[in-house]
């Protein structure tokens, strides 16, 4: 795009920085921005701004908020003895949406890699260990990949340590998926977790 | 996402009104918003507030610019006598990208649309008619869908009463495209403008 003028250019830039979107959904993006009125480009640029800027990490969970401690976190209809442990504070609103987990979280910021540097002490899981006790039952939610599952299992042994029960999500067919779509490990683990009728 | 803070909701909903972008999507964009540094936050906002207030539209084709008039318009190395017709400024990039047009442009600004309360006078036909004349050729590239076809079938009218040359972009297989993907609306189109070797 040698020709777009400059700052649609800088846009199409910034908007190809986001994770799944590519050059072209850029520029339709850019473009959309430039035949949108000024009031939708002012309030997308607030948003932006307003999210940097009024949203904080709860100090007790490391979700995000604005105001700490956060909702769940305050809510004391929820149970205290269940603890989710999950990577991003994105990953809290995939376990709301279900609308039947009622127990608590804790985000860890990140995974276990050790490729990328990234070791014990760069997650929050001192923070975890302060959390729990051993009247709680802690569930690993951790993504099924090399480095979710090496974190699921590093941090399953200091919690055992400490007498804390934990788990791991189920690992099967997912609901509505075809068996000739299902890749072998999944199947492999779903023989495994077979559920007694 | 009933427990998103607010304003990562409103970010979410800001992304999710662009074309091609889903609520998924917009999710994951907003929460790269959160994980970013405040930089790139800033970067982001000021791009689109800048599209808004640096970008002009070229007096002479429609076009986008910083200046005007545009680059394309103001280049005294391109043919004069060849103007392409297209819906959107966005287009321009797309014949531009291919180095291969060398003519000038003409921005209609949209579609003839009955349904939508499109008529002549709200796209730049009048324009149009101003700046061509008898030695000129004008490529009539609005899209092919039904009111691409009708606005160039209308455009094509008042150009001939002028005496004006003009002319369609040709309709067939797509290079790399595989025969029996294509439908068969294109293929009639292939058959007619066949090509002799």
């Amino acid at each position: 795009m040698g020709f777009v003028p400059q700052p649609v250019e800088k846009l199409i830039e910034a908007f190809a920085k986001f994770p799944g979107i590519g050059k072209k959904t850029a520029q339709r993006m850019a473009f959309y921005v430039l035949k949108s009125n000024n009031q939708q480009a002012v309030q997308l640029a607030e948003a932006v701004m307003d999210v940097k800027s009024k949203i904080l990490s709860c100090t007790i969970c490391g979700g995000i908020t604005v105001e700490d401690p956060c909702a769940i976190c305050s809510d004391s209809k929820r149970q205290e003895n269940l603890l989710c442990i999950v990577e991003e504070s994105s990953d809290i609103y995939v376990f709301e949406k279900t609308n039947s987990y009622r127990g608590k979280y804790h985000v860890l910021g990140g995974v276990l890699s050790p490729l990328d540097g990234i070791g014990p002490d760069d997650l929050t899981i001192d923070n975890l260990m302060n959390r729990v006790n051993e009247n709680m039952e802690v569930i690993l939610a951790t993504n099924p990949s090399i480095e979710g599952e090496a974190t699921a299992l590093y941090i399953s042994r200091l919690l055992k340590e400490k007498g804390v029960k934990s788990s791991r999500l189920a690992r099967g067919i997912p609901v509505g998926g075809l068996l000739e779509y299902i890749d072998e490990a999944t199947l492999i683990r779903a023989i495994e977790g077979r559920v007694a009728l």
